[in-house]
C-alpha cells in the first residue's frame, strides 16, 4: 500500500527542485534496479507489483497496478520502482581525460554519454548548470548502473575552464581531423549544445579546435549526433 | 482544409502496411520536410499551419492547428506536416563498406544509424525484414535528409550474408579488439539487436568476430548502446 503523503513525495521528485531537497530519486524496471543497488545507492523505497521480482532481503512492498499508476513516472509503467538516496561519488580522484558537457538537454543522450563515460573510463563529467539533471528519471532509465561509477560535477563551466592548465579541445567544423591529431592522454574534451554547439563563451577558452571528418555527400547543415560524436571522438582519445 | 478521405489517408500512414500500399510517408517539422525536400523526395501533400514557412512554389496549404491535431504522428505537433512519395534510392553502386543491421527495433537508434551512415559515406545499409521501418514518422524525424542518400534493402538477412564473399564482421564480447586489428576497406559490418545482440542463425556465418574495448570498472553485464557502438566502429572502419 502507498500512503497519500508517499505519492505526494514520489511525484514530486519527477521535479529537479524536490529531488534537490529530498536528495532522492526514482528509478524504474528490474534491470535499472538491479544495477543501482549493485552499484551501492541506497534504497529508501522498493515496490513491486508481482512478488519474486527481488530477493526478500530488499524488503519490496507489494502495490497495485492502479497505486503503481499513481506514482509511475513512465507511460507505460513497468513491474516495479524504486526510490533511492543522491549520492556524491566517492571517487574524488579526477580521470587524466575529463569529459564536459556545455548544456546538454536532451535526458536521452545525457545518459547515453553517462554510459560511454564509464564505458571508456573517464571518472569525471563536468557538466554547465544548464545541462539536464543527471537525477532526472528519464536520464537514469537511460544510464543505468554507469550513474554510481562516474562523478559528475554541475558548475559555471566557463569559469571552471579558466582555471584550468590542461589542454581544452572542442569539437567544430573548421577543426583539424581527430585522425590526424596527437591526443594526449590527459585534458579536457568539451561537448556543445544539441542545437547550438559549444556557446560563444567558451569557445574563446578552447585551446584545440579539433573535427569528426565526413566522408558522405553531406549537406552544410547536417551533423552528428552529440551522442555518437562523443563516442568517436572518446574511442579516439583512448586507442592507442 | 483537410478532407476527411486525407485525414483517414494521412492517419493510416502511421502503419508500415499502409506507408507499402500507398507507397507515401509523413514527416513533421520544417528542418525534416526542408532536407527531404532538397533530397529530391516528391510531395504528395504539404500543410501548415501559419504563412511564409515554406516557398509558395511547393503550395502549402494552410490548415487549422485543431486540423493539424488529426493528421499529426507526433504528440506535441510542429506547424507543419508533408506526406512524401518513398523512393527506391536510385544509387545501385554498392558501398565497399555495408553495413547489415540483425533487428534494430528503436526508431531512434535506427534513425541514428542511417545519419551514421551518410556521415561515413556507406550508402548500401541491409536490413533484416524484421528491423524497424526506415519510413516510420519516428525514424523519419531522426534521420532528416539522410534516408535520400542512403539505400536501405530490407531482405532476409542469414541468405544476404549467405552469398557473399566479403568478409563479415560481428561484435562480440570476445571478439578481437578493433583497435589491434587490420580492418580492410570493403568488407560488411553486422550490428545486433538491442536486446539480443546478433542472432544465432547470423553470428554462425560471420567471418570475424571483433569487439570495442572497454576501459572503464563495468559490470559484465554492460553494454554500448547499438547506435555508439556502430559510431566507434564505422569511425574505426574508415579512419586511415
Amino acid at each position: 500500500m502507498v500512503s497519500k503523503n508517499q505519492i505526494k513525495l514520489i511525484t514530486s521528485l519527477q521535479q529537479k527542485k524536490y529531488r534537490k531537497i529530498h536528495q532522492l530519486f526514482i528509478a524504474e524496471g528490474k534491470k535499472v534496479i538491479l544495477e543501482l543497488l549493485e552499484a551501492g545507492f541506497k534504497l529508501e523505497f522498493l515496490f513491486v507489483t508481482e512478488e519474486n521480482i527481488f530477493p526478500k532481503t530488499y524488503h519490496p512492498e507489494l502495490i497495485s497496478e492502479q497505486e503503481l499508476k499513481k506514482i509511475t513516472a513512465l507511460t507505460t509503467p513497468n513491474n516495479c520502482l524504486a526510490v533511492f538516496k543522491t549520492q556524491i561519488n566517492q571517487n574524488h580522484t579526477e580521470s587524466e581525460l575529463i569529459l564536459a558537457l556545455d548544456t546538454i538537454r536532451d535526458p536521452g543522450n545525457m545518459g547515453t554519454i553517462i554510459r560511454l563515460c564509464d564505458w571508456f573510463g573517464i571518472t569525471t563529467l563536468v557538466c554547465s548548470e544548464e545541462t539536464v539533471d543527471s537525477y532526472n528519471p528519464k536520464v537514469v532509465q537511460a544510464t543505468m548502473g554507469s550513474l554510481a561509477r562516474v562523478n559528475l560535477i554541475y558548475t559555471n563551466l566557463h569559469a571552471y575552464l579558466s582555471e584550468t592548465n590542461l589542454p581544452i579541445y572542442g569539437t567544430f567544423m573548421d577543426g583539424k581531423s581527430i585522425y590526424e591529431t596527437q591526443l594526449p592522454q590527459k585534458g579536457i574534451i568539451v561537448m556543445g549544445n544539441e542545437a547550438n554547439g559549444i556557446s560563444k563563451e567558451v569557445e574563446d577558452i578552447i585551446t584545440e579546435r579539433i573535427a569528426i571528418p565526413r566522408f558522405g555527400n553531406l549537406q552544410l547543415t547536417e551533423s552528428l549526433n552529440v551522442a555518437t560524436a562523443t563516442a568517436i571522438i572518446l574511442s579516439e582519445f583512448k586507442r592507442r
